[in-house]
Order: structure tokens, then C-alpha cells, then sequence
């Protein structure tokens, strides 16, 4: 049971979205430019770095969602996404993504714990500096949203289908516009 | 040294801002709505929240500057800063600040360490729903901004009179008009 009154029954970080709009409005755009905008990087693998940071810690609704949008997104879909979640070192990545796999779990633990041999190892398998940038900030970015989304007790959903449900909207329309078309359908928010 | 090439000499997360303008317009935004926008809780109060946690997670940068807008922003100044960053338990501070820094250190270990007596405690002290929410996503938002300031070794001020000079725009513009400002002035992103 969420932790305050959040006035709608949605689960996960949407209820949150909904609750506080002002928050939530930067919150997408942020996910969007770095997981949907230009990049080197496919959609389906900053989704997978996404949900592997979401495992790390440990936040259930972020790995399930994030987990589902890779997998929606990357040819060998859900099957790859077990893998890096079992052991990126042995899952079939190439080296520039397993290196910034890499980049990711060292974030997760905490900013000084990148060090120079992980970003010289990530520039040696072929990423370049934004590849870097955007690594090091998906990673810190979900730090966040897990820590949001779990020190608020949001719920899960029912029915764990509803997070490949959800993953077609993301797909065809990306977060901002998810979640602009939200506020046609949803309770209004709690002042 | 940056773990990669910024293109500007700024300190800090200023030197990401201005190497990658399409994430720091919300990372701007965010922040803005969190520490300035409406809320009944003062600004310095919610400066020294992130002050706070950016301590914690043991961010130079972050902790030096937002000790600076707090203690440019709370009656009694940098010595109440500090005296939070001592021990929080016994600093001058009323009951609700204290049950909010509270919430903000558990989020700094993990969302889910946030407990139900955390919360209590907190509405005990007379917190009422937003102000835990907001509570839990600035602390939430400073495990990103740290993580991304550190992530990628962002370099420190040469004077640490810097952060009060820093101190006075963000008190009388804010973050995103100082962002918008910097356009103008700022050598352009490096692509």
C-alpha cells in the first residue's frame, strides 16, 4: 500500500505521474530524450540498461516495465534481457554494450565508482563520449526513478500482462505523449 | 579530469549542461519545481534537504553548492548547513524537518528503506502528503544528480567562493532562468 493518498489506482510510477503532474512532466522528458531520443545507441539497448540498473536495485515495477520495453524493442527480445539480468559478462552482447553495462552497475553503486580503466575499457570496445555521457546519465537517471517509485510503496499491477500492454504505447508513441494522453483519462490530481 | 571531453571549462553539473543541452532542460525543470516552486516548504528548507543528501552520498560539488543556496536562504545560514551535516538529530531544527531528513536518508540507501515508521514519524511531526512526496523525490533526484556529477568526474571550482557567487543568481532567477541565461554566454555544446 502506497505510503500517502495518491487518488488514483494506477500502479508503479504512472500513479506518481498522475499524483503530482508539475514533477511529472520533466520526469518524461527526461526518459524520453535519453531512452527514445537521436542516439548511436538502439532503443532496445538503453531500455536494456535501464531495466538492468531498475535489477540492481532491486525496484520490481522499473525492472518488469523497463524489462518489457527492451524486450519489445531488441530483435531476440525478452530471452536477452534473462540473460543480462542472470550474467552480462557471459549473455550474447556485444563488447561496446557489455562495457557499458559496466559503465551502468559501477553508477549504481555510486558516481565514484566509475573509474578511469571502465571508461577506457567502454572507449576500447568502440563507444565514444556521448555513448559515455548517456550511459553514465540512464544510469543515475534510474537511481532515481527506482528510489521514487519504491520510497513511495507504489503498487504493481495485477496482472503482470499489463506491462507488455503498456510497452505498446511506449513503442508506438514514446513517454511524453503517453503521458499527455493521460491526463485526458486520468482522476485529476490530488492538490 | 572529466572522464570525457565537455568542451567548456564550467564546474560541476554545469559542465554537462552545457555539453548536452537536451537533458539538462529538464533536469533543470525538475529541479526548479522541487527546491523553488510552490510548496509549504521554504526553499532553504528544501536547499538543505538536498544539500543533505548529496553529502551523504558524498558529491563535493552538489553538497558545496546547494549548502550554498540553502544558507543563502535559511535565517540562520551556513551554521545550520553544517549543523545538519553533523548530526541532524541534534541540530536546531523543528520535529518535521528532522522526520523529512530522516526520509531523505533512507531514500539515499534505497527506496525500499524507506519504512512505514518513517513515514509515521514524519505526519506525527505534522508533514503532510506532499511534503513526504516532495521529500522523497528531491532526495530520490540528488541520488541522480550526484551519480551524474561524479559518474563522469566533473571537475571542482578553483575558488570555493564560486558557490556563493552561484548562490546569488540562483536565489534571484532560479535554476531554469540561469540555464536559459547560460545559452547566451556558454561556448556551444560539443555534439
Amino acid at each position: 500500500m502506497p505510503h500517502i493518498k495518491l487518488g488514483n489506482d494506477l500502479p508503479g510510477i504512472r500513479s506518481l505521474f498522475e499524483y503530482r503532474r508539475e514533477t511529472a512532466r520533466p520526469l518524461n522528458e527526461l526518459v524520453e530524450v535519453l531512452l527514445r531520443g537521436p542516439s548511436t545507441l538502439t532503443r532496445g539497448d538503453r531500455e536494456l540498461i535501464a531495466a538492468y540498473v531498475s535489477w540492481l536495485n532491486n525496484c520490481t515495477y522499473c525492472t518488469s516495465i523497463h524489462a518489457a520495453f527492451a524486450a519489445a524493442q531488441l530483435p531476440s527480445g525478452i530471452t536477452l534481457v534473462d540473460q543480462v539480468r542472470a550474467d552480462p559478462d557471459s549473455a550474447p552482447i556485444d563488447a561496446k554494450l557489455r562495457a557499458l553495462l559496466g559503465i551502468a552497475a559501477a553508477v549504481q553503486q555510486g558516481g565514484k565508482n566509475v573509474s578511469d580503466q571502465d571508461v577506457a575499457a567502454a572507449r576500447e570496445a568502440g563507444a565514444d563520449d556521448r555513448e559515455i555521457h548517456d550511459t553514465v546519465l540512464i544510469a543515475a537517471a534510474f537511481c532515481m526513478y527506482n528510489r521514487y517509485v519504491d520510497g513511495l510503496a507504489t503498487s504493481l499491477p495485477d496482472d503482470t500482462a499489463w506491462y507488455a500492454t503498456a510497452a505498446v504505447d511506449i513503442v508506438k508513441d514514446g513517454y511524453v505523449a503517453r503521458f499527455a494522453k493521460s491526463a485526458q483519462t486520468a482522476p485529476a490530481p490530488q492538490q
